[in-house]
């Protein structure tokens, strides 16, 4: 049983996906695919996914993409590994719940601000013939989309909205995490990883403005909880090859 | 065991948590909560899912919301029962991204030109003083801006992005059946009634200007296979009362 993962930096998307990996201990072949240099949307990769899209699973050839999909695919795969799931129907249910929250309701808004600042100057930084060259390898009509609006610069009302959306859902989170030490109950589950990797380590940081510490003292607890992992330190240290000066969203969980 | 569903018309969101019901032979209460009449607004309803959104099961008091969650707990809580899910890592997996493909990128687009057409109409008839009553109840901040902007109407050019998305969506379910018979492989599951309850029974009759007959033959078959099964007739024949005048997705399935 061979296991790869093609992944990015330790971060968002790819550090959901690495982080299962290490909790679970399952060896897995690293392949780090550079977005900084596009290799997403190659014609290797894409051969590979389609999509044009990282993290992908390879599990001794069976493809598997997106990432809420992959990490329920390791919990099926690998029944005898520490699980991430509850195992529970209803423990399940509120895992699947949160997951479907910060898959459908923080990720793309805390995306909007980092491709805001990072992906923007990158795309700024491209003479027009080589982005419309780069245009024209992405697969995905929406990613093309979202090159475009954060070359052109996302509006201020685009950014306030994700503004508020993320608010909210830092409340959210704070509201849970009075009733219970993770997100889904009293175990520690893939919603815990899923939020912590596209909010929870970087929430802090790139919004100074919310004042986190004082907004949601409990999120920051539960933060430090989950950067102190052994397997999240393992996940956290992987390869980041993004430029020092663009390191906006990117590093250190805080 | 005592299931109950809370439900409104047998389309979109509440038909998709219908049909497994009925798939999986389980007996349930129906309640049925009356959208025209906002009854999912009302502080009865809200304390029973503070989202204010409908369907809602209840399984001995286990409150689940959200249709793909509730789709997976009824797997999950009732193995013994017909499957919805392949059960094996790899189907459950194909499953999932096609669920989550409807979920985020199909759903709330067919769901933009229903609202325009149906809730539209209903936001449009109610007096300023009435409407704004209304708003203040809907707990979920989204949900508010989706009937402010469904009474204001939608714009053109949202609706032709929604267009574009459905069209996508409609020719990706289209070569994903010129390789299986079902969309997540060989046998029926909850990818196919999540499609089905939130697209591909209604988007022929919807967008006739899509000539979905002659754009998407597999999917007109796959679609009246569906339609055809007894557990679907079950579903469809739950009460309906649009009223007729405003019935321009609800209905028949074709």
């Amino acid at each position: 049983m061979a296991l790869k993962l093609y992944h990015a930096e330790p971060l968002a998307n790819s550090l959901k996906s690495m982080a299962p990996l290490f909790e679970k201990g399952l060896l897995f072949d690293s392949i780090y695919v550079n977005l900084h240099k596009f290799e997403q949307h190659e014609p290797w990769f894409v051969a590979i996914n389609p999509e044009g899209q990282v993290p992908v699973l390879d599990h001794d050839g069976t493809i598997v993409t997106h990432t809420t999909v992959i990490n329920e695919y390791l919990e099926d795969a690998f029944p005898d590994a520490p699980p991430l799931r509850p195992n529970t129907p209803a423990g399940n249910a509120r895992m699947r719940y949160w997951n479907k929250f910060v898959d459908e309701h923080v990720m793309n808004h805390v995306s909007m601000h980092g491709w805001h600042r990072l992906v923007g100057v990158i795309a700024r930084k491209l003479e027009s013939g080589a982005f419309d060259q780069l245009m024209a390898r992405i697969p995905l009509p929406d990613q093309r989309r979202k090159w475009m609006a954060a070359r052109s610069g996302f509006s201020d009302e685009q950014l306030a909205d994700a503004m508020a959306k993320i608010e909210y859902a830092v409340d959210k989170v704070e509201r849970q995490l009075a009733l219970t030490p993770w997100l889904a109950g009293d175990v520690f589950t893939l919603a815990d990883i899923n939020f912590y990797s596209h909010c929870g380590m970087t929430v802090e940081r790139m919004f100074p403005e919310m004042e986190i510490a004082r907004r949601a003292p409990r999120l920051v607890e539960w933060r430090d909880h989950v950067t102190a992992r052994p397997a999240m330190q393992q996940a956290l240290a992987m390869p980041d090859h993004t430029e020092p000066g663009l390191r906006t969203w990117s590093g250190h969980a805080r």
